[in-house]
């Protein structure tokens, strides 16, 4: 028999907390509790008396609802109790002496899951809705939870199935009574799914951005002006604050909102600013690396002062990086300060007058930034998730296979397996065959009481 | 009209967050964000489909509670949310920008008191149940919240009330038709309350130490074991997690649950270490602050070395305190350690040897230090409120002063006058005619959402 789990499913510290119990004892557990024997009505909210022993742990407002007709699809009771630890600590306890378990991260979603009441997608839409913290982040997770994206998916997934069952009907019919199928009609089914797929997949580099946010690495000599542009980029917008689980803050990360996008500003300031060769090395490190990470690198330079040795030699680092580059000519408003400068290949990325000082070009790097990431499609179908991106590529690989082997003259058997290894990934996308041990592993990443 | 408020009503950070909304017009905003325009049943959780303009912001379950039957005694709509703090704060957006209003601190229980939800006393009490962070502290808010403070406060009002229109109406008896009232019978109905008033009066000191805890000032001289005492009585007991706005942590304040009870441990460990003279000086200004503000002194001798010259001027700043006080005979594991002491006055002390290594004599110190406030009265009726004491207690002044003229034979109005004043107290200590600013005051320390 199933267990019943228990969690906090609010946060800490408000005025109201609410507590949350799934499974098959869950209405016993509330009865014994609240010391009612009668009927509670699904979705009604009752006042009620929560009983410690003897004493009154509570009065608060329950609400029990009917399997399956639960976000978990087993009986569920949730206790609106006043938001004091004690409350909220004691409940729990009381709930775990008469037989409830605590419940594991993600568990009540894992239930919701294996009842069929969401596949994978909306599931990671679910987690991804809760940790988003700007809104171009929430609309990408709520396709994925609302269905569209699972939708689009189980379209592919059907096209692929159908065609599979055609062509393996045909390789049990021993007296080739049925009509072989053309070639044609075969590339053309799949080229369909293939359609749908890369369009998915070209997303993904959008997609990613919009929920991670986008890392910007700001590189440059001392002095050049690196923190002023990381002080005026932050203080025009405001800071996002992060409800994430394991969000871990570097001293030199500032997250913004930009637009309405996430960015993640790297400053690798002060690196160069102790000329000590330690001291200089690992400031050398912290910046190629911050660079490497990055998804854009602004290069700040100080528009009125030559070019240095060091700073032709961390342009050199910078072009080896291939990245999104921005060169940034600070300190545009001084006397003397250039337009351009010059350094190889320079022809080839974007140069900027700015000054932080007079708010002049900051604008214009904001835009620019942020552009890409306005590029999300229409229908707003995104990929997100580097499973569901790997899956695809993966199911792609299969898919294109299968066209070679046809072009070849393959036989049914060996379409077959193709188009079942393609199946597959998209049934294992979806979570209709995913291992238990992965399952875990995706749902241990959600919040704790969802 | 009465605005309509809205606030987060539980705490950040969870996997679900709970918005509220409480005002005329929190039907009208529902559906508008719902776009639904069908009836509400109230106290049924609905799962709606909440628009932020064209796009869906969220799906949640939403209640309608309709007045008067809510916690505020207004319409009352709460929205059960996906715990994203984009999502909650876009929410108090939209319903802003359709014409609500951000909540103050208080705001709903301000309303659920103006609307006679409750009392002032019981307004009280569900402030203190959110912040009371173990078990005793819960119960006492718990009886004040759950009216039985409130219902021995209004037997005392209508007493008084009664006797005063007694009085009264012969002194409108200007014809002296009425048989004048026995002196005895007033002696006896004040003498009444007055003993109500002084049983609650005497819980006072216990209601306010299981309230805020009881804070504890550990003193000795360097390496008597203070530290090593602090840290085997908060080592052996959990540390208490407070989720009140405001608890400033001072960087020698431990916060433990003893015995169900919570302790402020302070300690003055190292105040002398540095023999500098202004350290000195400094160190020995803490001590002295903090043995001011405790309510039991621990000093800590080192009982296998002989007094010093600084533990006998300590002792001297002790005795001048009046603190209760427990001299902490420590390391009494080792070889020719003394189990009593000479010290002026030492026999009005306890004496305990105690060895923070071998773990003796520390389950003592704790059941000494909390004995007295596990003398809560058997009916859990108690005073933990400073505002409350003083009411009562001028209330009494007002009696007393009765008793006094009744003594000396003082004509009806000037009874009259005094029964008045204390009818006064009682009625401004349940809210009754307190003033807007005092009730501003009192809300404004209230927990935001509630």
């Amino acid at each position: 028999m199933q267990s019943t789990i228990c969690a906090l499913a609010s946060g800490q510290g408000g005025a109201v907390a609410l507590v949350r119990l799934s499974g098959p004892r869950a209405l016993d557990l509330l009865k014994s509790l609240t010391h009612k024997d009668g009927a509670f009505a699904p979705r009604q909210q009752v006042f009620c008396t929560i009983y410690d022993g003897g004493n009154i742990l509570d009065k608060a407002l329950v609400t029990y609802f009917q399997a399956p007709h639960s976000f978990t699809g087993e009986d569920v009771v949730e206790f609106a109790v006043h938001g004091s630890s004690y409350i909220t600590g004691r409940l729990l306890e009381l709930l775990c002496q008469a037989g409830a378990t605590p419940a594991q991260r993600g568990e009540f979603s894992q239930r919701a899951f294996l009842n069929g009441k969401m596949d994978l997608v909306e599931a990671q839409g679910l987690c991804d809705l809760i940790a988003a913290g700007n809104k171009s982040a929430h609309q990408l997770a709520m396709h994925s939870l609302d269905g569209k994206l699972s939708a689009r998916l189980n379209e592919m997934k059907t096209k692929l199935a159908e065609l599979l069952a055609q062509i393996e009907v045909r390789l049990d019919d021993v007296d080739e009574e049925m009509q072989p199928l053309s070639p044609d009609f075969i590339r053309q089914e799949i080229s369909a799914v293939l359609t749908h797929i890369q369009t998915l997949t070209d997303t993904f580099s959008v997609g990613r951005l919009i929920k991670d946010g986008l890392k910007v690495a700001i590189v440059g000599a001392p002095n050049s002006g690196k923190s002023s542009l990381l002080n005026a980029l932050v203080g025009f917008d405001r800071a996002i604050v992060t409800d994430i689980c394991g969000t871990t803050r570097d001293t030199v990360e500032e997250t913004l909102e930009v637009n309405g996008q996430k960015i993640i500003l790297t400053d690798t300031a002060g690196i160069r600013a102790h000329a000590l060769d330690v001291a200089e090395q690992e400031g050398m490190r912290r910046s190629l690396r911050a660079m490497e990470q990055a998804d854009v690198i602004l290069f700040v330079l100080d528009a009125a002062r030559p070019l240095s040795a060091e700073e032709k030699q961390l342009w050199n680092d910078i072009e080896k990086a291939h990245k999104r580059t921005l060169v940034i000519l600070n300190k545009c408003d001084k006397p003397g300060a250039v337009s351009t400068v010059d350094l190889p290949h320079i022809a080839d990325y974007k140069q900027l007058s700015v000054s932080c000082k007079k708010n002049i070009g900051l604008d214009e790097i904001k835009t620019i930034l942020t552009a890409p990431m306005n590029n999300a499609p229409t229908d707003g179908l995104m990929l997100s998730n580097l499973r569901h991106y790997e899956a695809l590529l993966r199911a792609q690989t299969e898919l294109e296979s299968t066209l070679i082997r046809l072009k070849n003259h393959a036989g049914g058997e060996i379409q077959a397996e193709h188009l079942r290894g393609a199946l597959k990934y998209l049934k294992d996308l979806l979570g209709e065959i995913t291992p238990d041990d992965i399952l875990g592993i995706i749902f241990s990443k959600f919040c704790m009481g969802k």
